[in-house]
C-alpha cells in the first residue's frame, strides 16, 4: 500500500505531471508518445490501474485518494484540497482524483487480430469525442480491437479517455501503416472488411454472414475516402429515413457493432 | 422573398430576439412555452423553415442570408457582421446564421401513436445533449415519435435543437402525463412497451417480435425508475460485454430503434 504526500503548495516540482491539464489537452500536434495517459475520476483510474500502462502517480481529494489507496501500486499518492488541485490542473475537476501513468507500446496489429473476430478500422476520426465514444461502444459491444487508419487523432489523449470512460484503456488498439495498403494483413488475417457507407448501392448491415469481420468506419463529415472504400471487401449501409443526415459516427459504428458482434 | 434589413448597431431592439442567448441556454429553468426557438446554421434553419413553427426572425452574415433569402417568408432578415452578430447573441457563432422561431402547440399523444409503428419513450433525460443527440437517432432510424415521462429536458431548448441537428423540429414529441400511469394509452394504441435495461433478466432485443412497439428509455445514471419498468411490457436488454458500463443513453436507444424500427 502507498503512503500518503500531502505537497505544501500548487507550485511543488512533485505535481508537475499533473500541470496545466487542460493546455496541454487543446496540443492534438503533440507528437504520439510524449504525452502522459491521464485518467480522471475514480472509475477511469481503476481502469487505469488494472492496464498495462505503468502508473507514475495519483492526485486528488483526501477521501477520493483513502478510497482508491488499497489499490494502488508503490506510487506516490498525492492529497491536496480542491482548491489547490484546481490550481494544479488548471480547471475544477469535480471527479476529485486523477492519475498519470506513461504510455507503454501498443500490441501489434496481428496481435489484436489473432484474438478477435470483429474489429473496428477507423479513417478519419480525428475528433477526440467521437474516438473516445466509438472506444466506449467497442468495449460495451464485444468489439476486439480499434486498428487505426491514417488521419485518427489519439486515443489515449485526456478527452478521448474520459470520453471513453476509460475504454481506451482496455480495448487494445494499433494503428495500420500504410493506409489504406495495409488493410490487406486485415484480409490475410480471415477478416473481410466491410466499409461502413450511406452509399445506395451498399447492402444493409443485417444481410452481411457472420465470420470475422473489420468494420470500416470513416469520420463523420467527408466519410471514408474512395481508396478506403476501394480497398474493402463490402461496402454495407444502415438503412435510414429519407431526408437525414447520417448518423455520428460513433452510433453508426455501435449499431454495426451490435449487427455483426451479437452473431 | 424577404427584404435584407442591416441593423446600425448591436443595441438595436429589433435583434432583442437574438440577444445573450448563452445566458438563455444556461437555464434550464425556464417554464416550457416562454423561450424561443432557435435554431443555427444552414442545415438546422432550413429544417426550421420546414418545421411548423413560425419563423419570427434570421439574422446573419452577408452570405449565409443571402444564401437563404429565396426560401424565407415574410419575415425580418437582419444582416450584420460576425464581430456584431457575436455582440448580439453573446459568443462566437461560427455557423454564420441562426433564425428564431415561436413555439406552436405540440401534437396530441394520440395522433403520434395513430401514426407510428415505433415510438420512443423517455423518463428522466434530462441531458440536453444526449436528449438532441436521441432526436437525431429517432430521425435518422425511422422512428414515428418521441413520448416525454417525467423528468425530460426540454426538446426546444436552444442546445438539443443543434445537437439534434434541427431534427427535434421534424420528429413529433409530446408529453406523457401522468406518469407512468399515462403509458396505458399507449398500450391502447396496439403498442407494446419494451423497456431497455441491463437487468440480466431482459430478453435480449434481438428476440423481440415484430408489432408495433414503444421503447422506454432511462437516463444514463440511474436508469428506469422500477415504476416505469413495471408499467412496461417487457424488459430487453442490450447483450454487452462483461464489466463495461452502459452505453450512452442515446446509443442504446440508436441500437433498439435500429433492430426495432427495421423490421
Amino acid at each position: 500500500m502507498t503512503s500518503l504526500i500531502y505537497p505544501r503548495d500548487a507550485g511543488d516540482p512533485c505535481l508537475d505531471d499533473f500541470r496545466a491539464l487542460s493546455t496541454a489537452d487543446r496540443r492534438p500536434d503533440r507528437p504520439g508518445g510524449r504525452g502522459l495517459v491521464i485518467a480522471e475520476g475514480t472509475v477511469v483510474v481503476r481502469r487505469l490501474l488494472s492496464s498495462p500502462y505503468p502508473v507514475r502517480a495519483v492526485l486528488g481529494v483526501e477521501r477520493r485518494v483513502r478510497e482508491l489507496a488499497p489499490e494502488l501500486p508503490d506510487v506516490p499518492a498525492y492529497v491536496t484540497s480542491a482548491e489547490m488541485m484546481a490550481e494544479v490542473v488548471g480547471f475544477h475537476l469535480n471527479r476529485g482524483v486523477l492519475a498519470v501513468a506513461d504510455r507503454s507500446p501498443q500490441p501489434q496489429v496481428d496481435e489484436i487480430l489473432a484474438r478477435s473476430r470483429v474489429v473496428a478500422v477507423l479513417e478519419g476520426v480525428g475528433d477526440h469525442e467521437n474516438l473516445g465514444s466509438l472506444f466506449r461502444n467497442a468495449a460495451a459491444l464485444g468489439v476486439g480491437g480499434v486498428l487505426l487508419g491514417a488521419g485518427c487523432a489519439d486515443p489515449l489523449y485526456r478527452r478521448s479517455v474520459r470520453v471513453s470512460m476509460g475504454n481506451v484503456l482496455r480495448v487494445p488498439f494499433a494503428s495500420i501503416d500504410p493506409w489504406p495498403a495495409g488493410l490487406d494483413l486485415v484480409r490475410r488475417h480471415g477478416f473481410r472488411i466491410a466499409a461502413l457507407t450511406p452509399r445506395a448501392d451498399a447492402i444493409p448491415l443485417s444481410s452481411v454472414d457472420g465470420g470475422k469481420i473489420a468494420v470500416l468506419v470513416g469520420s463523420e463529415g467527408p466519410g471514408l475516402t474512395a481508396e478506403a472504400i476501394a480497398a474493402a471487401d463490402l461496402a454495407v449501409r444502415i438503412p435510414m429515413a429519407e431526408g437525414v443526415d447520417s448518423l455520428n459516427v460513433a452510433t453508426a459504428a455501435a449499431i454495426a457493432f451490435y449487427e455483426l458482434a451479437e452473431r
